[in-house]
């Protein structure tokens, strides 16, 4: 496990006319402030990373498909630093993840459709981001 | 047209791993704060609605699938009061809506999988949200 890393099991409303998934209240465990919402899709078997951002919190969902995300603690303050942690979100339990800034992470598609929302506590912002070329770290 | 609904296209960033959209920066046009964001699936040909929310505000895009909006007017002291607006929002065109309080709506699903995403700017309360029955008004 990684430290600050917080999962939260989440309601999905099911209705007649199609599911309502919760994503994120400014109440919630978790919620670091709202600066942007975006949503990504990853192709099957495809894996997106490595990145890290130096300031943003990350709560991310899986409202579509299911992916499998790998992270390390990058935080040399941390107790957890140098560890690892695998998680795969999916739209059968809708997990949210909250994500401290300073941890590299990939994520990768595993069915034919999967979308990932990420409710970012700062706007997109280049300075803030690192980028590492996906063969640097083996993705488990 | 109803005054004060704001629609505002927003950004697709094709990766060959598969599309980023934006969904809505703190800083847009449109952004009254953040209180909650949810994801409401709606099969084809299924119709959701009508509401009205007495106070929140909501940013609506539609990642996934093709939906068609019905919009009231219900503000007695709207230059627009009485007025419908329709639109339909999809994935070719990530277009974000943004919708007063106290206007009348419904959504339809027109392809087979449709997701419609709400940024919220209050928290759920259903206190402020009024209903009433599909049929006592017509889609179009």
């Amino acid at each position: 496990m990684i430290n600050d890393i917080i999962i939260s099991e989440q309601k999905i409303i099911g209705t007649d006319g199609g599911p309502v998934y919760h994503g994120i209240k400014d109440s919630d465990i978790g919620f670091r402030g709202f600066g942007e919402v975006y949503f990504s899709f990853v192709k099957k078997n495809i894996i997106k990373g490595w990145k890290l951002h130096t300031k943003m919190t990350m709560n991310v969902v899986v409202p579509l498909g299911e992916i499998r995300f790998n992270f390390i603690d990058n935080r040399e303050d941390s107790e957890t630093f140098g560890n690892e942690f695998i998680i795969n979100l999916s739209d059968k339990v809708n997990t949210r993840i909250t994500i401290p800034s300073n941890l590299w992470f990939a994520f990768k598609g595993l069915r034919d459709q999967n979308m990932l929302v990420n409710i970012a506590s700062i706007k997109h912002d280049p300075n803030e981001v690192i980028s590492k070329k996906l063969n640097s770290v083996a993705f488990k």
